[in-house]
């Protein structure tokens, strides 16, 4: 079956400036358009997508899934997606947001008017997130498969997931700070840092008492220690924060400002030509921090970087027009920020950027500047000396070379653009395989686009994301797998799966269950060995062990009211022997991967027979592992 | 890369019976194992998985989640998740559990005791599903595009999901049950009943009075209506109640039973050598429900089928060892019962049932029953007179004769096995395309499989599930894609897709946002034009279109403590353009697709500026697409 294209050009709704057209509206009404590209089937290519029965793919795919608020593990270049990690959702298979060990993940890190707020409304945590950039730490500029780290637009929050468990173990909420958005990881000495943008203006005491007076407003770039996962420092910075970036060298971050008019509204927020990056200089900032020269608001110390107060922590690069993505060039000194409105895409040389803090010009660190095509937002590479940028009214990815846009810029007649390919449709984010490391080896690049529209059969008015798999190994671009994704993976890196060695079972001393550790010691439980109910006035603490088909207790007693905690020790030893534990009727469920212990709590409010089973299939009288919770009314 | 099979084998591990040998758990312990069978590629093939860029797939696949208790439409045959539908679970991306709409869906349907149980722990509704089997409706014995039912196992309920925009409308709560397991609609003359079993033994009544009581336990069967989404009647068994299944000629369902022996632990319910289908004449039971011969039970007619009460409704039909799957074939004469701890698949041939309620021999029914392999669980169909069984022991899937196997049991020296194909690993379901209907075309099958092991790059100690597709087409079934899954797809359909016909954008007067619309012309307001807040008291009401890139009302202001609604129009009428809003800091986030109305209710608790924006990306100026909630404090 082939796709129903109508006859309707996108292109030729097009025509006029970029800016006309998507104040319009045009851009994103764009679909069932004719595709000009040459789409290519395996057989044509440099490089096979196809990842046989019994084969394995070549590179971890770690995927946003923005408002979904969990991260996807793909495998690549097959583009199967091989895990959901939860993170700031609630999960109704693993029981993430209802155990208590990822409770204490969500809640930990909340600050102290959050959890006022969410008591009010009889809740611990958020049940959402916005998860739009989720990135590895780095050693030494390439990744070190330690941490994923992403970001929560919607609660303004950081999260870490451990790559040998591949669980969040961390989550913190951002004081000072509004809806983060571009968030990434230090790439030298290592990470370090993490840079993140708060996107939205804001009074920076959020209280009330500053309320529709903009010109209060202030946004905030905050460096979180990676290993401790607390606020290093924050900086105030003029107009607002949209992506940021950090160079090789561990001196500078750079962050796209798309709303420098600091406007409350579409009209205002694009009324300049010009916008900006603004450029951290990282050891003057923990230099200033070391002297003192900050203000301390809700523990954190707030550097004052303000391009009107002369900072000398920040410098304001103008770039045209609503500036969007930042990218830094494998080759460790350029660094590309995407025009956005402007069909150009500025290229910064980071040696030139210490000049800028001596007073030189802030545009004397631009070397290039070539005009792409419309709404470039994001840049990849291959390491080979070629860029790759998504042009979002196009609907098209463009390979360029660095050094023709440098040796242009400079005055030569060379043409950077090497070629172009359609995508479908409207791409944001894109990324090649390790590109944003040292690493980068110009194989494979996914082209992230935000409609489908008649790609794949109907699913109804709610429509899947278009990611697109092009091979890059050769000299033309070619798209050889579209891949469905469901709400909005906005970002993605590909990891060479060497680096990645994620343990097969957990290990008994992990930190993750400390707390039930704890307190089977104080019942004199031992954890892998003992089923047994303790009782303590009203709170009831019930520890089975769990090994396929069985739970270790076939039947427990409580009384109705009783608070009651279940504590699982998974002591099967097998790799992919997870089980689960729901009780019917209750609202509970959870996962117990091999040698986990995993606990839920809650009060047993419903007198009467209720099952417990395992949810996770784990043997051939699965069905069979089962028991009875007996709850006793109040009254008998 | 090839994957790291280790030298241990499986299958040297699994002398002696099935049932000692699942009893020592060597069954799930069966990883890594090494593959015997012939893993084709595509070009080997009678045809190819491979859907180029471009190119549509040609089924719908329908597939359940499990414990993720949400609906996945997958494209066949590239295997490609295109959405998912969430029903049992929270959807952080859609606002599945946070709407008024899908809240609506999802407590209107519960019973009063659940509302005060869950009232109790501040909730409404629960968080968590297990739905197993999604099925959809049929008319004259095939699909007819109308709606898709599940299961959940965890909390006892049935949902709905209409076609036209794969938006759940329904979901009830079934009284007197305990936990629905097997489900399955109407084929003929149409859907018509679904049929529900409830799978764990429970008293009755289970107010508490019964507790440790098992002889006073039993299990119900149920019909509900799948027009108005009620229960049409139920029915009082003997032994558990597993799968379900129906004939074609809307007169029989049939449900099988592992736990006859109605035992509460692994020992007891394994004990007997012989179990049971439970077959149950459906115009035997309205005619009982017309003449009165029930119980009421929680506003549900409840007749009593047990076998000791010789029930004219039921008829209890002896099959060896703890069967678990019912599967019609299309020939409309013949169903296959699996027999799980017996090697064996009985095959009752459906004109000879009305025999039994004639008092003929219970068996008599029993036209075939051939010895399949270890671990038979689930038998689908290509609609050419053969069956395919999944043996979860052997990890194989078995095609065989159906006729031959007939010939055998009367006496023929035939072979019914036509071949066995290997599969990773441990197979629960199975369907082939349009298997379940008089259309089966036999083109391709998938073998759910419940470990992945080493089948794909290691993403830590939780891992994928894979469901593997098979061709079918010609005589050698070949395993031609692995397909990882999270959590676990036990069942899934295969629909063609001229089937499904959905819409592209919502009808404005669809139903789903009927409260709304009341409440709008109460307050006077246009949904589709006006942007407005309604003060009502402490109640505000805010009333907003969205337009890419723009919402109604860039700004508006409440008083900490204000019971905020705000109602979400989106105007745009272009297939693909969904927006969403998002409150950030607040919990607050839902998808708005073309043409829908959408809303969510909030107290303001938090003062300060709180921005919302469109979190579904709608154009190149979507992040600009944002507007401001001024909360007044309340000492202000």
């Amino acid at each position: 079956m082939t796709g129903p294209f109508d006859s309707l050009s996108r292109r030729s709704l097009l025509g006029g400036s970029a800016k006309t057209a998507m104040l319009a509206g045009v851009a994103a009404a764009a679909g069932g358009a004719e595709l000009l590209a040459s789409h290519a089937t395996a057989a044509e290519a440099g490089q096979s997508p196809e990842v046989a029965p019994g084969q394995l793919d070549e590179y971890y795919g770690i995927w946003s899934s923005g408002q979904c608020g969990e991260v996807r593990i793909l495998g690549v270049p097959s583009m199967r997606e091989l895990m959901r990690i939860p993170v700031f959702n609630r999960c109704s298979a693993t029981g993430w947001g209802l155990t208590n060990e990822s409770l204490k993940v969500l809640t930990d890190g909340l600050l102290p008017e959050t959890k006022e707020f969410l008591a009010k409304r009889g809740k611990t945590t958020y049940d959402n997130g916005d998860l739009h950039h989720p990135h590895m730490s780095f050693t030494n500029g390439t990744y070190d498969g330690r941490y994923i780290f992403a970001n929560d637009k919607a609660n303004t929050r950081i999260a870490r997931i451990r790559c040998d468990v591949m669980k969040v173990d961390k989550i913190i909420e951002i004081p000072n700070a509004h809806d983060i958005h571009g968030m990434r990881p230090q790439k030298f000495p290592r990470t370090g840092y993490i840079f993140a943008n708060s996107e939205h203006e804001g009074p920076l005491v959020n209280d009330g008492k500053i309320l529709d007076e903009p010109t209060k407003y202030v946004n905030i770039f905050s460096a979180i220690d990676g290993d401790s996962m607390t606020v290093a420092w924050q900086v105030i910075v003029s107009g607002n924060l949209d992506n940021t970036n950090c160079d090789y060298q561990g001196l500078y971050a750079f962050s796209t400002s798309y709303n420098s008019e600091m406007g409350t509204n579409l009209a205002e927020m694009t009324a300049s030509p010009m916008d900006h990056v603004v450029v951290f200089d990282i050891k003057a900032i923990e230099a200033g921090v070391a002297a003192g020269d900050y203000q301390e608001l809700n523990g954190v110390k707030v550097l004052d970087g303000r391009k009107e107060a002369k900072s000398k922590y920040t410098r304001y690069i103008p770039i045209p027009n609503s500036p969007h993505g930042v990218n830094t060039a494998p080759d460790g000194k350029h660094i590309m920020i995407a025009g956005k409105l402007s069909p150009t895409v500025s290229v910064i040389d980071v040696t030139k950027v210490p000049g800028l803090f001596q007073d030189a010009d802030p545009r004397s660190c631009i070397v290039a500047e070539p005009e792409l095509g419309l709404g470039p937002l994001h840049t990849t590479f291959d390491g080979k000396g070629f860029a790759y940028t998504t042009l979002f009214l196009d609907s098209q990815v463009v390979k360029w070379d660095i050094d023709k846009a440098i040796r242009k810029y400079a005055g030569e007649d060379v043409d950077p653009i090497v070629s172009k390919v359609d995508v479908a449709y409207q791409p944001g984010h894109l990324n090649a395989t390790m590109a944003e490391t040292s690493q980068a080896d110009g194989k494979w690049l996914v082209s992230m686009n935000k409609f489908s529209k008649d790609r794949y059969i109907n699913v109804g008015p709610l429509k899947p994301e278009n990611e697109q798999l092009i091979d890059i190994s050769t000299d033309e671009m070619k798209v050889m797998h579209d891949g469905p994704t469901f709400a909005e993976p906005h970002d993605a890196i590909m990891v060479r799966a060497d680096i990645l060695q994620p343990l097969d079972v957990w290990k008994r001393d992990d930190p993750m269950w400390e707390d039930a550790r704890q307190q089977a010691k104080a019942d004199g439980i031992v954890l892998e060995n003992d089923s047994k109910v303790i009782r303590d006035g009203n709170k009831v603490r019930v520890y089975m062990t769990s090994t396929a088909p069985a739970f270790g207790l076939e039947k427990f007693e409580v009384n109705q009211g009783d608070e009651v905690t279940v504590y699982i020790t998974n002591i099967d030893d097998i790799a992919d022997l997870t089980h689960g534990f729901t009780i019917s009727n209750h609202g509970v469920a959870m996962e117990v991967a091999p040698q986990a212990t995993a606990s839920v709590t809650f009060t047993a409010d419903r007198p009467g027979v209720y099952w417990y089973y395992c949810q996770w299939f784990c043997h051939a009288l699965h069905m069979e592992m089962r028991g009875r919770m007996l709850v006793k009314p109040k009254s008998a």
